[in-house]
C-alpha cells in the first residue's frame, strides 16, 4: 500500500530536503577525512598482514625482506598522495581520475578509468563488509551459518544511512574512524617506547616456526615471491583516490581543502603503516595463510584461524589480550572495516552521476533524490555489491583477489593524463615561477605514472590467476556498455532534433472512442471527445461475442448517443489487431491526418480490484503507441474507492506528514514566460 | 522477446480457432466418456484398496465385512448415477450441481456447491497426478528425489494439452481409458471363470497374517471402523458428476447424450468395482497401510511398499507378475491415473466460466482463448494444483484425505435442489403420465439427497482429523470470496449506469503539454494539441534544475514555439506533485472545465532502451488518472528502433505465421450502424 511505503520511506530517510539546501550539506575537512578516507586508513593495517602472509610462503627465511617491501609500499603511497594532490587542485569538479584521463588522454582512456573505478567501488563495499563480518564471526563463531545474511544486513544498513544523506552519515562515521586512528597511534607510540626502553613486545606467534609451502626459492622465483608480497601490500592504496572523486562535497575553496585532507590522509597512512609493520617485525609476528603451516600452532589448525596481525601486535604491546585497550582497538577495527565500505557509497554515486551527465550511464543516475543525494546510484551499488557477496559466499579472501587491478589502472592513466595536462599548462604559463611550479608538478606526476604503471603490470602478473582475471573481463565489458549507452543517447538526441517539419499541424483529426458497454465512462469519453471538436467522431467496438454486440447496439439506440457506432469484426476474438488495422487504414487514406483514440478507463482504489477488470485496454494502449500519427487518450472514470486512495496518499505524502493533517494545496508559486 | 513467445505459443497451442468453429469442437459420446469419466472409472479400482486398508486396521477378522461395505458403495454409486441422469436432462446448460442448487435452493446454496466443486476439481488434479507419479516411482525408485518435479512436469504437460483444446485432448486421452477398462473387464472375466472352474486365483499376500493396529473392536468402535471403511470406499464416486458439468460439450441432443454417457459410466463403474472387490476377496488379498503390520512380509517393511490391490489381483489372475497382460494392465493403470486429472481440466474451466458469467469470479475466466477454450481457467487450475502438490511434497496419501468432503457436499445440495425442481414441475404437469414420471424422478432424487447427506456426515466425522478440516475451511473462504467479488461487480455496475448527466459536454478544454526539453516529440505534441482547438494551450515544465530550465526557455525563444511556456517551481525536485496541484487549481476555478494533459513519449524498440529513459512520465500518467476531469493524452514519437519491433511482431503474429510471410492487412470487414 502506498501509504505504508511512504511512511516507511520517511522513517528511513527523514524529511525531504529542498534544492536550495544543497550548500548546507557540504563537508568541513574534519568530516571529509573520515568519510572519504576510512577505507585507506584501515587498509594500511591490512597491508602489513598481506605482506607477511606472502613472504612466509617461503618460510621464515624471507621475513628479513619485509622492511624493503614495506618501504616500497610507503614510497608508492607517498607518490600517489603527492600526485593526487595535484589532481584535486587542477580538477576540483570531482571527476577525479575519470575527468583527468578523459580530458587529457581522450574518451577511451577516460572510460577505461571509469570502468576500473566503478569495479573498485563495488569491490570496496563487498571486501570491506565481508572482512568486517569475518572479524565478527571470529569473535562469535556461532554466527557462521548466517555469514551471507549478516553481510547483506550490513549492506542494507549502509544503504539506508547513505540514503539519509552525506552529512549525517559523515557524523556517524567520523567517530569510529578517529577512534581507530588514535588507537593505532597510541599503540605505535607505546610499542616503540617499550622497544627503546629495552623491553620490546613479543607476539604470541613469535615462537612458532613456519613450514614453507615453497622451498629453495632463488633467482626468478624469489623475485616473483617478493613482487607478489609487494602487490599484496598495495592493498594499502585502495581508496586513496576517493577524495579526488569527492571534491565537490568539500567546502570552498574546494580544491585546496581537498588537497589538505589528502595530505592528512597520506601522513596518517604512512605513519600507521610504517609503525604497524615495524612493530610486527619487532614483536616477531609469524603469520601464515594456512594455520597448519605453523609448527606448534595451539589449537586445531583445520578449524581455528590465526589472529590478525594487528590483533597480535596489540596484544603484545599492551601485554596480553585481556586488557581494555586491546578490546577497544579490536572493536574500533571491526567497526571501521564495515564503515570503510562507506567510502564507496560516497564515491560511486558521484562518479555515476558524472558519467550519466556525460551520457555514458542511464540518466536516472544523474537525478538527486529527495534527500539531495544520488539515491539511484546508492541503490545500484548496494545491489551489485550484495550480489557479489552472495556469489562469493561472503568470503573476503576470495573477493580480495579481484581488487587492486582497477585501482592501479586508474592511478596510471590519471597520472599519465596529468603529465599531458602540465604540458598544456606549460604552453600558457607566463612567469618563470609559474613554469618552475609546473615543471615540479610534472615530474611528480610523470614519476607517479611510471611507478603505478609498473605496479599495475606486477599486480596483473602476480594476481591474474588468483581472481584478477575477472576484473580484466569486467572492465572491457563496462567500457563497451558505456559506449553503447552513449551511442544510444546520441542517436536518440540526433533523431529528436527539431526541424522545420516538426511543428506542422495535422490536416484532420479523427476521434475514435473505444466502446465495450454503454456506461458512464463511455458517455463521458464521447462527451470529452466531442469537446475537442474533431473532424470525425466514431464510437468503435470489436465484436467478440455476437450477443454482447447486439445488446450494445440496442442500448445505443435507446440512449440516442450522439456518435455513430462502428462494429469491427474479430473472428479470432482479439481486440487489438482489428483496431490497429482500422487505424492503419484510416491513416493510409490520408497520411497527414491524426487519429485520436479515446479509451474510457475506470480507476480503482485497490490493487486487487485490477484483477477483477480486464487488462485489454492496457495492452491496446501499448500497442497503439507503436503506430505513427496516433494519439492515445485515457479518459479516466474514478470509482468511489479510488477517491479514498488519493486521500490516503495525500495524508502520507511528505509535505503533509510534517504538518500532521491533510492540507489544501498551498498557492502555486509559478513563473510564466 | 515477443516474437519468441508468440512462436512458442503457436508451437504449443497450434493455430488459433475462429469463433464460428465452436460447433466443431463438440464431443461425440465415445469421446465424451473417456474425457469426463476417466477419473470415476479409475477411482473404482482405488476404492477397493481403500476399503481393505481400513478394515485390516482391525486385523483379518473384519475382512468378512468387506462385501457389505462394497455393496453400500455400489448402492450409493447407483443412486448417484441415477440422480445425475435427471440432472443432466433437466439442466443441460452445464451448470450441473451449481446451477441446480442456485436455482432451487437459492444463491447461497449454489455458491457452497460451487466452492465445493472448485476445491474438488483442484484436488482431483493434485491427487491423480500424485498417485500416478507414485506408481511410476514404485517402478523406478531412483526417481524418488525428483518426485515433486515430476509431478509438476505432468501438470505442465496436461496444461499444454488442454490449452490446445478439448477435442484433440479427447482423442489422446480416449485410448488409455478404453485400454484400461477393457483390461479390467478381461481380468474380471478370466478371474471369475477360473473361480467357477475350481481354480480360484491366489494373491501373493494370501498367506500373510496382519497384525491389528486396533484390537478387540466392538460396538461403537467397530461401527466407526466400518463407517470409515465405507467413507474411504466412497472415493469410487469422485468425479461422478463431471459429466453433468460438461453437458454443453456434448453433441445435440446434449441432455440425452449426456444421460446416456452417464449411464454407460455408471454401468462400467459398478461392474469394475464389484468385479475387482470380488476378485480381491476371492484371491485373499491382505493389504495393510503399513507393510510392517503384515506378518511375514517379504523384504524390508520400512522401505518397500506393498503392491497395489489391483496389481496383486492382476498377478494372481494371470498367473504371476511376468505375463504380458500384467504389464499391459499396470501401464494402462499408471497412464489413466495421470489422465484422470484431465477430468478436472475439462470441468474446472467450464464451471469457472459459468461463475464468471454470473459475476462470482473474475471476468477473465469467462473469456475464451484463441483455441476457443477457457485458457485462464486452465492456467489457474494448474497453478493451484501445482502449489498444493508442492506444499504436500507430492504425497498422494496426504492429499487424498482432503478429498470427498466437497464431492458429497455438492451431491447432497444438488439432489435436494432437484427435489424442489420436481415439486415445481409437478405444479405445471398436465397429463397423468407426466405426473407419474415426475413422481418417480422425485423419489430417486429425494433418496439420493438423504443418502448422500448421511454419507457427507459420515465422511466429515471419520475424515475430519485426517485432513478434511482443511476443506471445511476452504469452502467458506471461497464462498466469502465469491460473494465479495459479486458485490464489487454489482457496485461498479450500479455506479456506472448511464444517467442524464453523463453526456453533458465540458464547458472549456485546457490543453497542457508536458515539456522537459525542446525536441521533435514536444513539438509534435504541441502541434497535435493545437489541432484539437483547445480553449487554452500551455506548455508546462517543472523546474527541477535551474540550468536546464534556463536552457529550455532560451530554446523556446529561438524556435518561436507557438505556445506559452509555464514553469512550475518544485523545491523538492518532484515532477508529479506540482503538476497535480496545478491541474487541481485549474479545475477548482471552473469545475465544469476539462484539463487535457499531453505527454510526449518516445517509443523504443527494445526493453532495455526503457532503462535508459526516465519513467517519470509513466508515474505521472498513473497519478493523473486519479484526478476527476482530466484526460491524459500520450503523444508517441516512434524511434527508428521501434519500427523494427512492430515489423517483427507482425511477422510472428498468428494470422501471418500461417501464411509464412508478412502480408498487408486484408480489407477490413466492418459493419457500421
Amino acid at each position: 500500500m502506498p501509504s505504508v511505503t511512504s511512511i516507511l520511506k520517511r522513517l528511513v530517510l527523514g524529511r525531504p530536503f529542498r534544492s536550495d539546501k544543497l550548500g548546507e550539506t557540504l563537508l568541513p575537512k574534519r568530516l571529509a577525512l573520515p568519510i572519504f578516507a576510512s577505507d585507506p586508513l584501515y587498509s594500511v593495517t591490512y597491508a602489513t598482514q598481506e605482506i607477511l602472509l606472502i613472504l612466509t610462503l617461503g618460510g621464515l627465511t624471507f621475513l628479513h625482506l619485509a622492511p624493503w617491501v614495506a618501504l616500497a609500499v610507503v614510497v608508492l603511497l607517498t607518490v600517489v598522495v603527492l600526485s593526487y594532490r595535484q589532481v584535486v587542485q587542477a580538477y576540483p569538479s570531482g571527476g577525479g581520475s575519470y575527468e583527468v584521463a578523459s580530458r587529457n588522454l581522450g574518451r577511451p582512456a577516460g572510460l577505461v578509468v571509469a570502468g576500473a573505478l566503478l569495479v573498485d567501488y563495488i569491490l570496496t563495499v563487498a571486501v570491506s563488509v565481508a572482512a568486517g563480518v569475518d572479524n565478527i564471526i571470529s569473535a562469535i563463531p556461532e554466527l557462521n551459518p548466517y555469514r551471507v545474511a549478516i553481510n547483506l544486513g550490513f549492506i542494507v544498513f549502509l544503504t539506508a544511512m547513505n540514503l539519509r544523506g552525506v552529512r549525517e552519515s559523515g557524523r556517524t562515521f567520523a567517530i569510529p574512524t578517529y577512534a581507530f586512528v588514535v588507537g593505532v597511534l597510541i599503540m605505535i607510540v607505546v610499542g616503540l617506547a617499550r622497544t627503546l626502553g629495552g623491553n620490546p613486545p613479543v607476539a604470541e606467534s613469535a615462537a612458532l616456526d613456519i613450514h614453507p609451502e615453497q622451498t629453495g626459492l632463488t633467482g626468478l622465483a624469489l623475485a616473483f615471491l617478493v613482487l607478489r608480497a609487494f602487490s599484496s601490500g598495495c592493498t594499502a592504496l585502495t581508496g586513496a583516490e576517493a577524495i579526488s572523486n569527492g571534491v565537490p562535497a568539500f567546502r570552498t575553496p574546494k580544491g585546496l581543502n581537498a588537497a589538505r585532507t589528502m595530505l592528512a590522509m597520506g601522513a596518517l597512512s604512512v605513519t600507521m603503516f610504517t609503525g604497524i609493520t615495524a612493530l610486527a617485525l619487532i614483536s616477531q609476528v609469524h603469520f601464515a595463510e594456512n594455520p597448519c603451516d605453523l609448527i606448534g600452532f595451539p589449537g586445531n589448525c583445520e578449524t581455528d584461524a590465526q589472529r590478525t596481525v594487528i590483533a597480535q601486535v596489540a596484544a603484545a604491546v599492551f601485554g596480553g589480550d585481556h586488557t581494555v585497550f586491546f578490546y577497544y582497538l579490536q572493536a574500533a577495527a571491526a567497526l571501521i572495516l564495515i564503515l570503510a565500505a562507506n567510502t564507496a557509497f560516497n564515491g560511486f554515486p558521484l562518479l555515476g552521476s558524472i558519467l550519466a551527465q556525460d551520457r555514458f550511464l542511464p540518466r536516472q543516475l544523474h537525478t538527486r533524490g529527495d534527500r539531495l543525494n544520488f539515491s539511484n546510484g546508492i541503490i545500484l551499488l548496494a545491489a551489485i555489491a550484495g550480489l557479489l557477496i552472495y556469489a562469493f559466499d561472503g568470503s573476503a579472501t576470495r573477493l580480495i583477489q579481484l581488487y587492486i587491478v582497477g585501482v592501479f589502472t586508474s592511478f596510471t592513466l590519471c597520472q599519465a593524463g596529468m603529465v599531458r595536462h602540465w604540458n598544456r599548462e606549460l604552453a600558457t604559463a607566463d612567469t618563470p615561477a609559474e613554469r618552475r611550479r609546473i615543471h615540479r608538478a610534472r615530474v611528480i606526476n610523470a614519476f607517479g605514472a611510471c611507478f603505478t604503471g609498473v605496479v599495475l603490470v606486477v599486480v596483473l602478473i602476480t594476481k591474474f590467476a588468483h581472481g584478477a582475471y575477472l576484473v580484466v573481463i569486467a572492465i572491457p565489458v563496462l567500457y563497451g556498455l558505456m559506449r553503447a549507452i552513449h551511442r544510444h543517447y546520441d542517436r536518440v538526441r540526433e533523431e529528436l532534433l527539431p526541424d522545420a517539419d516538426s511543428s506542422v499541424p495535422p490536416s484532420r483529426v479523427h476521434a475514435l472512442v473505444l466502446t465495450s458497454t454503454l456506461h458512464k465512462p463511455t458517455l463521458r469519453a464521447i462527451a470529452f471527445a466531442r469537446a475537442t471538436r474533431p473532424d470525425t467522431l466514431t464510437a468503435i467496438t470489436v465484436n467478440v461475442d455476437d450477443a454482447d454486440t447486439h445488446a450494445l447496439r440496442r442500448q445505443w439506440e435507446q440512449h440516442h448517443v450522439k456518435a455513430p457506432l462502428k462494429v469491427l469484426e474479430s473472428p479470432y476474438r482479439e481486440i487489438t489487431r482489428p483496431l490497429v488495422r482500422y487505424v492503419k487504414n484510416l491513416r493510409r487514406e490520408s497520411p497527414r491526418d491524426v487519429v485520436c483514440v479515446y479509451i474510457p478507463e475506470y480507476v480503482v482504489g485497490h490493487w486487487w480490484e485490477n484483477l477483477l477488470h480486464n487488462q485489454s485496454a492496457l495492452r491496446l494502449k501499448t500497442r497503439l503507441l507503436f503506430e505513427p500519427g496516433v494519439m492515445v487518450v485515457s479518459v479516466p472514470w474514478q470509482l468511489r474507492s479510488s477517491a479514498r486512495r488519493v486521500q490516503q496518499r495525500l495524508i502520507t505524502s511528505p509535505g503533509d506528514v510534517r504538518r500532521g493533517i491533510p492540507q489544501p494545496p498551498p498557492p502555486q508559486r509559478t513563473t510564466s514566460e
